[in-house]
């Protein structure tokens, strides 16, 4: 039996900390040896998740005073607020030149540094490591990815985009000006913080918009589509609430150019993900529920007709904590780390 | 103290019916003198539904040997299935020509009989009545609405989109060729008929669209579109099961039209409703919870800029049951009774 | 028409705020006149609760430096948090000595300083208002109430297994020994204060209990049951959160005392509720749901056969914040002002 | 590599079937080789269940026309209707004896016929089978199991219920005539047939008690607690749907006898379970949530201090789909094939 890595899970009290651990827990090649939250610092992880309870866990600590170079983790997942990642990753790798990090955060996902700034409203603390991170979205940049140091993980409502409309998108199939993404995420997506908003009682029974017209996912959205295409593309991008935890669902407005009909484009969807063990595109006509990838890290994508000539409608569904968050990252780690991609990944999605 | 209308409601024991009874039971001028339901046929209305337990009702009974004539009602609510509806509505009628009925069924939408034919795959029972029907979404046909005999009740996906988007069209302010209606409904729009895809476990904790490409309300939507526009108009519409009881939420992309801004449709649209007790147009950018309108006959409007140049994002919100179906019966019973609009509808919404 | 009696919301940003105002806004004889919310002072209502953006109501103030001779209010319902509430409640009845109040807190229930010192860990800050109040369960304290000047709400927990239980007491028809209340109740029973145990994804599908063993609702339980029985009574008592908005629903045990079977125990409280307008005793082995109380101010209680001989299991039903809460606040009002006890409080559930 | 067991599941169509499935899917000795369902017999098993789209699984068949000899399953899962069942099993093992059968109806669960017919109102089929099969509760019958060639899987409710009581029965630990067992289960426990009453809409955002005072898992609870008892026990049980998809939660009050604290019982189940990988005995005080265990075949429990002097508040909570059906089913595999008996199992709880 191989050795075991040493893995730590920076910012483990929130839901993909929770998520990391409890894929990491089964993963054959993964020892958890740190775990940090700095409320709950010293505190049981079985406190903060208790259904954790019956697994030997490390304690909670702060990241303050923690000395990277001696921790000599081989990976880190940093599940951090924005803007804290920037500063603890860059002190980690000039701790610890030799950890590799998958970042779930936000901060370092756009490669262009105005761009940054321009969503985010701050100069980067770390441009350089900026300019290092991959992208780590697996199915498009692979290669990349099995060289990187630093993978930015993607957004979930990014990835459920991303996937269907970057095949489509590289093989100029469809028109770039009259992309519109509806997207619904259920209530996990917005974290684990206490905020009025997302009160069982202010999101129960009920459905609304969020965000509508300006969304930060939208920089990441322009920098993966226009990379695709080859030139700028923008795309109208609504996001929505579900009252559900998990899942999120987007429903894809899109026209084939140059003759392509909405069964070309769902023979070319088919074609691209032929072989990838986590992208799943149902049979033409067919379209996914969020409720039958959940706990999975797979992505179900479907394409139907409209009844308007030439229009298609592409439905896309991945449970937002997994393939869009922490199933993402261990599967990134995966590839960093030379083992096999679906290593720990192979749950089956549970419903009902 | 006025008399009290005998008001009749056919198909009590689902959904729409039951909701129906709620109104009435505290409607001033009405008074329930006939319930009826087939299954349930000798059985209290409390059996079928224990919310009634405290009230006095009328035992529910079968259609089949009504004596329409002597029932002497002075309006009936039809809320049959599909088909039957023809069928009830005509003998009625027949037998008791002063009564007045306001269907909730899809059967008397459609003012085509060819287009009935295609979308409901059979020749229509009353086509004579199809005609005379007058279709009942209030805002925008009130003036026939009070001198109907027979009116045929909106759908509750079709309400919803029209009230934002006929006055645009009417306006010619939109661009006819690329409407987007993405719209997300409650589960009590699918009735209370026993189907496994209806059953708590299929449905809660997640979320997905159906009849994609292809749904019996488009029919409605391009009668009243293409009557607005003066032209043939087809639009592109995915309906979505939300895990909630009640609401739907239409997500609307348009395109202003011959330099129209998103904040002018704003502005069209609070004039159009500046004194519509029941549609609310909300600030410019604020955009509407189903939550927020449970219960009550409201339609909650608003208006967003997308980021895209001369795109707006138009989000619309009712309750199926209320003000997409039931309440709005009601709005119209109490234009063709000749009583105040908003009689018996005053409820606020229940939130949370 | 009559004239509108004055009427002040204390703490309108919460949920038993937002639902004073709900049933206020279609009450005949109110008018609200002020708003108040500590937080959110200087908002407009609707930004608070968008469901009222159709209503004309008062800006929200803050408390502090509202002159209550002024405001000169003929009723104060006083929806505060405990502790504050005593203090503000006391100077408003100082400074406006003929304003009437219904407090929604716990700081009035405990009639006994020792009692509410233990349970609440501090002194009273007035105690000769906590005297003075009259512990509002209609049904129970009606004559008290009618004289009242500062009545004390009950709790939805407590008001939910009282009104099952205090006519048996009184008629010493079952074993005060052995009596458990597993009481369950809907998410709004824990307030609109951002928690992370009350969000979304922390409590929907699952179910717990909480406070095991010790609740302070106990005391209030422990008061009234002792009084009704004239002598000291324990129950036991746990409470547990179920993933829905409203609704409390408490499964009692007991045992008949003297030959009392269940069959007497349900004809006892049958006579007992025969003429009360908003406690509802089904036929004997029905038991009741929450979601038909939804919205009204009813009670429904049932009482079914235990396979052990001599022992019944009661099941009572409320909505939390109608009848547990501001609808009985509202009762109580009317009582105090001489109305007819019923008015405003008409509404039908809303179910589904 | 050992080779893999040929497994059926006989009735896939419903929700312990698709759990066996997930669960087998990713067992490591089992390979699935045949799956039933009678209405859904020659399609394939995706079109049942979308989520298990991407994996190669045997189309669906019916039982009629099975050849048992020649399928020669190594063990059959028996996921079927009540009394069908009865007559499956009995031929399966007439035609093929070796075959080893894990029942997860309630047909073999009651060793006495007498029973039997005075609970499911019909004489058994089977008689023979019914006192050969062992009652497969694992942690209290495991020795038999290992030796059964049917296995007869415990109920839902019985399991959450029997897991806490029986060590403590056996302890002559708690009072045997005042056991209250106040049960709450989500509505997968109501299975997959399509019922008005198991509607989204009729179900969601509300709570309620059913079968109150006589209910059929009483019968399985009698005997079991008779059994560890050494004379005759009858508790009272209330079951109540909670609207979440997975869970049951147990709060079960008892009194010690002869001196044991709540904090003696709390001990008595630690040590009871110490060694048990599937049952976590929680800290003194603590009480479980049922999304804690979701998905896992963990059963957690806790004890707590009733303010009643000599009384105990226990709280126990398992996934009905998995330690309440399909993952006991799995664990009594295991045992009966001779495998570690947590093979297959080791999945952490699902939460958010």
């Amino acid at each position: 039996m191989a050795t075991k890595a040493k893995i730590g899970v920076l910012g483990a009290s929130g839901y993909t900390g929770s998520e990391l651990v409890r894929l990491l827990l089964r993963h054959p090649r993964a020892d958890i040896v740190l775990l940090t939250a700095e409320r709950r610092a010293g505190q049981e992880m079985r406190s903060v998740f208790p259904q954790f309870s019956p697994f030997a866990l490390p304690k909670l600590v702060s990241i303050d005073g923690l000395d990277w170079a001696k921790a000599s983790l081989d990976l880190a997942f940093c599940a951090l607020p924005h803007a804290t990642t920037q500063k603890v990753v860059k002190e980690l790798l000039a701790k610890a030149p030799a950890t590799k990090v998958v970042d779930l955060s936000a901060d370092f996902r756009l490669a262009d540094t105005s761009a940054y700034s321009k969503w985010y409203g701050d100069a980067h603390h770390a441009p350089d490591l900026q300019k290092e991170a991959v992208y780590g979205l697996t199915e498009i940049h692979r290669r990349a990815i099995k060289q990187a140091r630093l993978v930015a993980n993607p957004g979930c409502y990014t990835s459920c985009a991303e996937l269907p409309l970057i095949p489509l998108i590289e093989a100029k199939a469809i028109d770039l000006e009259e992309i519109v993404i509806d997207a619904k995420s259920g209530m996990t997506g917005a974290g684990r913080a206490a905020k009025e908003g997302m009160l069982f009682s202010e999101v129960s029974e009920g459905f609304h918009a969020y965000g509508v017209g300006h969304h930060r996912h939208m920089a990441e959205l322009d920098q993966e589509f226009s990379l695709a295409a080859g030139r700028e593309v923008i795309v109208t991008f609504t996001p929505h609430l579900v009252p559900m935890n998990r899942g999120i669902l987007s429903t894809i407005y899109v026209r084939g150019k140059r003759g392509r009909t909405p069964e070309d484009l769902h023979a070319l969807l088919l074609k691209s993900y032929a072989k990838e063990p986590f992208v799943h595109v149902l049979p033409f006509g067919e379209t996914p529920q969020t409720r039958h990838v959940r706990g999975s890290n797979m992505t179900f994508i479907g394409v139907a007709k409209d009844r308007i000539e030439g229009r298609a409608i592409i439905v896309s569904a991945l449970d937002n904590l997994v393939k869009g968050a922490s199933g993402q990252a261990i599967q990134n780690m995966n590839l960093m780390m030379g083992w096999p991609e679906t290593t720990g990944l192979e749950q089956v999605a549970l419903f009902p």
